[in-house]
């Protein structure tokens, strides 16, 4: 999530966000959609079509970093503005089945050059959602 | 990389290993392909086409990420048969650009049930590799 | 925080991780109180004296990581019974400083066999407590 | 491992970590050595004396993390100079027993501002030198 703006002012966070994420071709790839941007807050959601499976028909683990990495940068950016993911952790806690994963990601400290951030991703089956996986890493600005 | 079968024999491998990428149709996708497989050693490969990108044309972290925890099972899997990722620490140290990237896992220590793993991935540009992630983490056997 | 014994009924645990950190010759050298156990919740503490600290007067990043690490090892513990670190990432977020160090550690997600446990760390001065290191691991039951 | 001066030319850096080092009462009381540090490379040594150890008698986690944190760090420093550990991952691979451990670190990857480190941890029991944890971080520079 790198852009050559400044950051908006919070109300056009969405928009902005939105934004960047339509230009980037992996994301409109997989289809993920930001659902929420605000100063230290993010949610990401992305359909679990057929392409997105491993072979026993759960989310591909891949999918959940690569929605998990987005999380944290978005969430990083929503205070720093351009940035990008230096390093992340994540653990995988079940195989992630249903309809929808959500990502949502928060700030657990931030400086003017860097945040630590954490996301948890979930999936969504029906009514049912539950913690699929944990990430906590560093998101860096840029410029 | 979870398959029902019981690891074949050392020359098999790769086969067998190929024959699980092509179930994983997120793998497909992308357009993933196994190198080598060989007990405590994979290598995978990705063209770096323009779907892969992000905003700035770089590879998008993501796709760094999945190619790297696909590696680390990879290799996991070459040693314990049927395996899932359970945990991964990835740092990312410089754009990735040109016309592929490579994935190299070896194993660091294994017992019966799990396997610590390295991965480090490379950025091809014409003649020029350079090394663009290093991913750490644990696969464990399933079944 | 391995130990011979079946874990106690909860109302038992404090006393039974005590006994298991008086156990530890390492805790007992730096000086480590367990203040809470209870299923899914533990919370340590250790006073910053002079020995704890780097060369600039800050609690060294290793006695931060020492108490996160037995932070996630005793929330571990608390469902597990018998149990082993297996791995953990820890981000510093700002340079220790008081009279004491608080770690707080709960459970994200636990299996039969494992726990994905996160920890935070506070360093207490006077009445303020800031957030110094957040750390997310693995913990698994032994035998 | 902070420090106010300059780094030194490669022929000082041993004397010049070997002096840092003995200003970090932490160290002081473990009773680390810096066996090498030249760029790029440094090697600790920890005699795993009774202090050390958990109620196991393996040496402490926290100790093992202490070693390689700092084993990062003088990596970091032997190329940025004045540094702090922002972030590591470690792995424990198997109980460490013996009279020594050793941390050999090497860099990864390094820009002006921060370096990423990989440190192995291995526990010397006579003439057999085993491998107990792997670590991989973020050192950054300060000032």
């Amino acid at each position: 999530m790198t852009e050559s703006l400044e950051l908006p002012a919070a109300g056009d966070l969405l928009a902005f966000g939105r934004r960047v994420l339509a230009q980037q071709p992996f994301s409109v790839l997989l289809g993920t959609r930001l659902q929420q941007l605000e100063p230290g807050r993010a949610v990401l959601t992305l359909a679990l079509d057929d392409r997105l499976r491993q072979q026993h028909g759960f989310a591909h683990g891949g999918v959940i970093s690569y929605l998990a990495d987005n999380g944290l940068a978005y969430v990083g950016g929503s205070v720093l503005g351009n940035v990008v993911t230096s390093e992340y952790k994540i653990n995988y806690l079940r195989p992630a089945t249903g309809q929808q994963l959500v990502a949502r990601a928060t700030i657990l400290s931030a400086s003017k050059r860097q945040a630590v951030c954490e996301c948890r991703v979930y999936a969504v089956d029906n009514e049912d959602e539950k913690l699929v996986a944990v990430a906590q890493g560093t998101i860096a600005r840029v410029g």
